[in-house]
């Protein structure tokens, strides 16, 4: 293991939050809120640890698999703990494990808080928790690899460890310009979404917060009722409509840019993508029709409902949490299926979906006729077996963190659904679950256990299992 | 498609029923019961429509894999469409759809109720349930293949479609031994328990009904309150015992009479299931200590649920509706886990969660070291890369349905507990799931449509999935 390089990587990390902590702070000043005294003190703090690191030059440069997955996980900590910091230290939310489990939940995207009334936080603690959406959308690696110039063989490590989906797929030969263009897409979408909703009359403050919890798929509120509050059916339509956007593959916006048209359209998994959000979203149209004021209410709501889980933003414009066990299950299920790879949403992917039907649908046939074979392709590109078998595989971890999970929070002995949903919402990344962790609710009354147990399953959730696996397998810390 | 081979069959199933509904008749006569008419009535329509069946003698006698999975599912169907004309004939179970879901949960073992109160049952519509336990629960096709002799490539099939599990190991070279073998183990076996059951000073009908019941999982009470009626230590720790004796692959068995003791301790399916009930039993021992009137009571009840469950039998000493989260996430969890291939049991099989969990080690293992190539193995034996990806996909229809299922299930609007632990419990052919469907809750308020559903479900999970997708497939009936 080469610590020396894993120490490196995770100094150039906290001096990179050191810097974005400075926003938080000139928000503090705007405002003349007091508790902005506390972000100064952070930012010093983390700047004298980091460069400390940085200062522990690496003989070797080298980065293995093993490597790339430790620091990858790690590094995640490590920002949590200190971006927590501030919240504890001003008083704003007292229990450091609380500021942990708010700060991790601002990172990995997820959106689930501690916050009993968020109305209540500072300008500048709700602007820190909304920016840690923004920059745990992309990934505050992919941020570094864009800034900072490594080898080759280890930046690819770090990439593949840190993006969602079953495969990256180059679209540069270069990383550094790949995580470039990466980033440039993902603000250019920002500021639009910025733009358009201070056009619909929302504050310049309050626009900046949303699209960052947008952006990220995150869904911190600044406010008790959600997206709820702005009662325009313009802004919840925007947020509705960019949240679906945030959850398509950016390759396809990639390729929208480079005018490659046809690689732009042929890709199966955004179709599904847009073919479930459409499906669903006429189910719970349907499902919801009575207890709306009219139809149009009925599809308005039902479209951000199944956009904010299906993206696993988290956002809410009503109280899905009453509607009919239908549309609540269908809810339910979409928390699993997750938006596209390659975008900052979170869940399964509906990518490993569409590899799993395929290869299904070969095993059925094989069945039948055993002497068949064929070759099993997606997008005119044939699927090799080593990708089936990684989600697979994938899934099976999955689940077994998710069982586990579910068992460890419902020593705690809520009901069922708030427990299963309360797993299901911070694995996926999500945010409100059902029952007691439902829009309206939060998760300020589970244990302290199962707060730890919650935060470690968002960062499972972010960074796709392997890496928080790896880095907790006692194997990967013997010396071989 | 051979449709006359396919009819052949069918007419033997229908006179082998014919056979066994003069049992009920017989329990009919002996206890004096009117209704007993409706099996003689039964009885003579099943042997008219098997001979004419019978006659149409087959040309060809072959069996292509795709004749033998639609010729098992539609046996299933046939005879319990049949099986359930008594119940409704004699106004015992007045909807002839409600006595098609009786008899489905009959037959496929799942022991799931719509009668509110089974002691207004006659005691020949009681027999004739129990009875249907201890058919389905090896297999009617199995003992057809007992008594009929087909050819080896024909049988080899339709055991195939009808066996648990995710292959067949052979026992005999030839089939037609085999099944007796089975046959003979679960006779012997069923016969001990039905002695051990009498020197409790348990009726000689009841000890009958109830030995059905265990020996096939099925879990049919003919008691309102099912094994708590039963107010013995004793008979309550044989039925349990003998519940978890046979959710034991029968090759263990077999291998004990042979004497081949290596090859019967040597297996890792059994052993796993003995931990997984061992732990099980601990933690729910220990989570219910407070509600329980001793340790012993606590430890008793607990091993009695866990047997019930994972077995997938469902009989109930206490309603374990009432326990903590924990406990009851731990049954639901069990529901899904079932007992070993090769079993009278349920559910997805410990075998397949065995393979999985291999599969996935050696998943993660690779991306750590991407060049290396490791052999799969269990009880020394390499497993073949088709099993582990016919397992998957397995997974992937279980999940697919289990999915479908809910929602339908949903429209009727009970709370989710409830939706989800019914279709957990039919699909893995366990009985009682929680809450309005838990151990005092029968199935007797759900719509028409999930009634349907369910008993789809219970025959899905009893025949593995594929006889039954294969057989409602569009492509199976198409000409080629």
């Amino acid at each position: 293991m080469n610590y020396r390089m894993i120490a490196y990587l995770s100094g150039v990390l906290v001096l990179i939050e050191a810097g974005f902590l400075l926003l938080p702070l000139l928000v503090a000043v705007i405002y003349g809120e007091q508790s902005g005294i506390w972000f100064l003190a952070t930012i010093l703090a983390a700047a004298a640890i980091g460069f400390l690191l940085v200062r522990l030059k690496p003989e070797k440069r080298d980065l293995y698999a093993k490597e790339g997955f430790v620091v990858t996980a790690l590094a995640w900590i490590v920002i949590s703990l200190i971006g927590a910091a501030p919240f504890s230290l001003s008083g704003q939310i007292p229990s450091y494990l609380d500021a942990v489990f708010e700060m991790v939940s601002g990172f990995t995207t997820t959106g689930s808080s501690i916050v009993p009334n968020v109305e209540e936080l500072d300008n500048c603690m709700n602007f820190w928790r909304c920016l840690s959406h923004w920059l745990g959308g992309m990934g505050i690696l992919v941020f570094m690899l864009a800034i900072v110039n490594l080898g080759g063989g280890q930046s690819n490590h770090l990439l593949r460890a840190e993006s969602p989906g079953p495969s990256v797929s180059k679209m540069m030969p270069n990383m550094r310009k790949s995580s470039a263009v990466l980033y440039g897409i993902y603000i250019l979408l920002t500021v639009i979404l910025i733009v358009l909703l201070l056009l619909g009359g929302m504050s310049l403050f309050d626009s900046v917060c949303h699209a960052f919890g947008t952006a990220g798929t995150g869904g911190f509120g600044i406010k008790a009722s959600s997206v709820g509050y702005y009662d325009s059916y313009y802004l919840q339509m925007v947020i509705s409509v960019f949240m679906l956007l945030f959850g398509i593959n950016f390759n396809v916006y990639f390729f929208l840019l480079m005018r490659k048209w046809s690689a732009a359209f042929r890709n199966t998994e955004v179709w599904t993508y847009l073919g479930i959000i459409a499906c669903s979203t006429i189910v719970i149209t349907l499902n919801i029709l009575q207890i709306m004021p009219s139809a149009f209410d009925a599809f308005h709501h039902a479209f951000f409902a199944v956009n904010t889980i299906i993206t696993t933003t988290g956002f809410a414009t009503v109280d899905f949490n009453q509607w009919p066990e239908l549309s609540r299950l269908i809810l339910v299920l979409l928390m699993f299926v997750g938006a596209c790879a390659g975008s900052t949403g979170g869940g399964i992917k509906v990518s490993r979906f569409v590899i799993l039907t395929r290869a299904t649908k070969a095993e059925v046939r094989k069945l039948l006729h055993p002497r068949s074979v064929r070759v099993m392709t997606i997008d005119g590109k044939q699927i090799p077996r080593e990708t089936i078998q990684g989600v697979q595989g994938y899934l099976v971890v999955y689940l077994f963190i998710f069982v586990a999970s579910v068992l460890l929070v419902s020593l705690d002995n809520f009901e069922m659904t708030t427990t299963v949903t309360a797993v299901a919402a911070t694995l996926n990344n999500i945010g409100p679950g059902l029952n007691l962790v439902g829009p309206t609710g939060n998760f300020a009354m589970f244990s302290p256990l199962s707060k730890i147990v919650l935060s470690l399953d968002m960062l499972f959730g972010r960074l796709e299992l392997f890496p928080m696996v790896i880095l907790l397998m006692p194997s990967t810390w013997r010396k071989h």
